[in-house]
């Protein structure tokens, strides 16, 4: 008996436009990598092709700077409109530098530029376009669980991710935004170490070290592979969404 | 051919105790699991048997909390004699609120209690321990990946994790605190995407992808499986350790 948890890229995953059925597009590529989903797999997928089927582009040209998206672009040396994007799509605004503004997200993300970025997109010459983080990334999953419960495998457990930046790390990893179907705060709080201690607080963001681990197979650049399949991690059953994982703002050391 | 990425724990691993050859135990654990280390392979190892391996342990009973440290208890809710150990493994205390001090590690992570903990570790009666993180856990990565390089298999890439908090998230993730063979940051930087368009920022933080990968198999109560083998990661080879995974401090927007 193998023990080990794999991580199996999804190949030759075709590119997604708006309006495409993700769910259809991911039993077909399960079909074409000869995988049908077992009890326990996790499907991750990337945020962008989530956001990409639900056709979450902004064209810039359509998007009128306000007084003050112009003025955080002086500061953050941006595209007024491109900032403007960003500014919808936040509560609030927390940083502000040359290149970077970090804002909490309308879902509760604390991260840069709202998760809005260009690259993956095509630009067509003179139209540039933005793509927004999907409307509602729990229930994208929960929609995706769904649907690929009909299919001819088990109903999987599912995860979207985004390539983040944190605080006081350099490098981004791999981040859950969205989940369906477990638990993604595996709660350790009370069961016993190997010494028979009661462990004190020991809460695994589990969501996030599946996106982690996924991002590694994931890449971003000409290999890319925007959905995989984890198989053979214990994780526990669990109906809510990816909101556990928000630290309340009260509760927040660092804003 | 599968291209799956494999996270293989080693079953059975023993308990470690000061001065024990961790290599051996590790290269033990590998023939056990009837593993042999092949090219590009990670070792990740949890922090704590590092720590047992090179004695990391100090006797709250030996240790006398001087006025600062006793401030702090107070306000953290905390022994002081914990706290003394916190300070004198911190540059800087960052945060202190009931039951968490935040502070920079003496190596620059930003954690909580400089990583100390009690869970895991005998507690003789009466006489509780504390457990330092390792002196310097790139180099303990470094001399695990040269002793392991004369086994029967190829030298591994080492990534030494720990389990920590994070800002505006909850929930721990594994997170690297050590490592030798592999660039920590694999920087895609002026790689091309999908479309030929430049990626303007994409620093992958692997260290900490794989650290939080491997977390996921790891566990940590009763089951625990300190010691992973991660297969099929596409990385790049490195000389340096992990400071390179610390944003410099004028860098960093949330101190």
């Amino acid at each position: 008996m193998n023990p080990a948890l794999q991580i199996i890229p999804l190949l030759d995953f075709p590119l997604v436009a708006p309006g495409d059925d993700l769910a259809a597009l991911v039993a077909a590529a399960l079909h074409h990598n000869q995988l049908v989903l077992e009890a326990d797999d996790v499907l991750v997928v990337a945020q962008k092709v989530v956001s990409k089927a639900e056709g979450r582009y902004l064209r810039l040209a359509d998007v009128e700077p306000g007084q003050r998206a112009r003025e955080i672009a002086e500061q953050a040396d941006k595209d007024p409109r491109q900032v403007e994007c960003i500014l919808r799509e936040s509560r609030e605004v927390l940083r502000v530098r040359p290149g970077v503004i970090i804002v909490e997200h309308r879902l509760g993300y604390v991260m840069a530029n709202a998760g809005i970025d260009r690259s993956n997109m095509e630009q067509p010459e003179g139209d540039p376009r933005v793509l927004l983080l999907p409307e509602d990334p729990d229930r994208s999953a929960r929609l995706l669980r769904k649907a690929l419960g009909a299919g001819p495998g088990r109903e999987p457990m599912v995860v979207i991710n985004d390539s983040v930046g944190r605080a006081w790390r350099m490098g981004t990893v791999g981040m859950a935004i969205g989940c369906a179907g477990l638990d993604p705060l595996y709660n350790q709080v009370g069961e016993r170490d190997l010494f028979g201690n009661v462990l004190e607080v020991t809460e695994s963001a589990v969501a996030d070290e599946l996106a982690a681990a996924a991002s590694l197979v994931q890449g971003q650049s000409d290999e890319a592979c925007p959905v995989v399949v984890v198989r053979g991690a214990r994780l526990r059953p669990g109906s809510g969404g990816s909101q556990a994982l928000l630290r309340k703002r009260e509760m927040d050391l660092f804003r």
